[in-house]
């Protein structure tokens, strides 16, 4: 089984890949190559993996040769987040919008020359949830609540969803859209998206270093650990047609929480002088983005799939310090406290 | 002031055009220039105006040029049809996405110019709505039933609303999109639009010629008149953002009748030798799209701008005929009844 994963180089998609490769399988069949197109080569360790090969630059001028390679499935995770949309529209529309029109229509082309439909299973996100005010978000946003974005990256997001499951209804592809929770805890540094915080509130103070939350303890939010955020994007993958329940996207199981929620959690398994490492200094900008976002999400359909959420957020916490003591960057990343 | 339509010399564009030059102004401001914009040129009637000026030719390759034109309002109605679009994947991307994408950054190169931002008035469908197996769709669709298109048609309406939402958000624009209902009564020849029959099934007998009917009498959809669309299309440009109620796109008032009740407004206006002209044939392929469409629509929006649908089918009727009777084609088009 030939696999592309798209953002393979990424946080999200690295970890898919090692999950993949420590599987050997997939649907059932055994994984013989994973392809990781991202702008950034692959980390070491996966590139020392002889199923794995790097094609590295801008996914739009790599995609259709990418779609006539050897090719039994997609992850296309490549995406601007939603910061740089907002910053720099015209970069949003071309690495979201048509990047993916150009996957699609060259794994089109493929069909048309005789090839299966190939599967591929887009990441989309709680980011096409918004309100249309004078509407309000819905509180808990679910599976059928009516997406109405209020960022760049929402729209192009919902907009993709919808392409596939255009794409898929004439046969061209067998796609599905999962929307991904925020990702949290994400390792490394701070980036551009909004919701960057929910990260940084629990890994800087277990580095030893001051956080700035920009948001009220009060602010509630739908996250999922990446181990479970794997899951769901592996378990969309494995799923028929028909156990996906419907061709328009589904959500990822949540956990829904509040800041002051995972500032407890991160108090009961860390320690007090930790969590006191975490400042609130109120950033309007930020606070007005996170105002239009989801306060909590649920995943019916995903639940059918079998997917849970993390159990709760002390969960969440300690899958974070033990990825960080498999890795190289241990002693830097857990620099703040003594396990 | 300036107005550009696009698909200014198809039905419902000639219509918007012959209302605006009638009226002289929009939004409190005088009509100096229209500029109709389409694959055809426009009507000699409208050609032969003062203020009219076509633009003959694929508008993905106008586009940029168009918005660099003085410019103060754009009706942009070109677009494939639903069955165009399932017959040339292709064709309807290009022409219904492509396009309005190289409509809108080129106004968005103008706003970024310094100009004020263009209000733009996208006509969008009700063919949005549809079932995503297992869900049925909602027996009544309103301005907030989620929207899971069937069609790449109804696909493409949608990802346009949302665009234009983001970049009416962004400032780039003053965009709002309208769900048109099925038009009924188009003169004519049937096109491509699986909808086609729902004119042809009034439109036929009155010209004396027999009419298939491909689905039952019992199926119900939402339908507006040429008259009571084209005033959507106008209250829609005129209102304010405010009025408008949301980014998103709205409803125009539908009525929501029966075939049978159609062909009972059409005895009642024409006579029962008429009616006997429509013949029941099931055609499976269109009852399975039809199956896919909204059985009746309401416009909660729409209605707070002092918009309402027809009164009854018999209005639409005759409707109709009044306006055969103003056009050079009266004698063929109404050779089957004598009023």
């Amino acid at each position: 089984m030939n696999i592309l994963i798209t953002g393979g180089a990424g946080f999200v998609g690295a970890r898919l890949a090692r999950t993949l490769l420590a599987r050997g399988t997939l649907a059932g069949r055994k994984i013989e190559r994973l392809v990781l197109a991202d702008l950034q080569p692959p980390p070491p360790d996966l590139l020392a993996d002889a199923r794995v090969q790097a094609r590295t630059g801008a996914l739009l001028e790599h995609a259709a040769a990418l779609a006539n390679e050897p090719l039994d499935g997609v992850f296309h995770l490549a995406s601007a987040v939603s910061g740089e949309c907002e910053l720099d529209f015209d970069l949003g529309l071309r690495a979201n919008l048509d990047t993916t029109r150009a996957l699609l229509d060259a794994l089109r082309q493929r069909a048309a020359g005789g090839a299966a439909p190939v599967r591929l299973v887009f990441s989309s996100s709680v980011a096409v949830f918004g309100p249309d005010p004078p509407r309000p978000i819905a509180p808990i946003v679910a599976d059928d609540t009516r997406p109405t974005p209020q960022t760049s990256y929402g729209v192009h997001k919902l907009v993709c969803e919808h392409l596939i499951a255009d794409y898929t209804r004439k046969g061209y592809i067998d796609g599905r859209s999962a929307r991904l929770m925020t990702v949290t805890v994400r390792p490394g540094k701070p980036n551009r998206a909004a919701s960057s915080f929910f990260s940084g509130i629990i890994r800087e103070p277990l580095a030893g270093l001051e956080a700035i939350c920009p948001v009220s303890p009060e602010t509630s939010h739908p996250v999922s650990s990446p181990a479970r955020t794997i899951d769901g994007l592996v378990a969309v993958f494995e799923a028929t047609q028909e156990a996906m329940g419907g061709r328009t996207a589904l959500n990822l199981p949540a956990l829904n929480v509040r800041v002051s929620d995972m500032l407890d959690a991160l108090e009961a398994v860390a320690g007090r002088a930790v969590r006191e490492r975490v400042r609130f200094v109120p950033d309007p900008m930020v606070a007005g983005i996170v105002a239009n976002w989801a306060r909590g999400a649920s995943a019916e359909r995903a639940q059918r799939l079998g997917l849970k959420p993390d159990a709760d957020f002390a969960a969440v916490v300690r899958q974070y310090i033990e990825d960080c003591e498999r890795s190289p960057a241990a002693s830097s990343a857990l620099a703040g406290f003594s396990t």
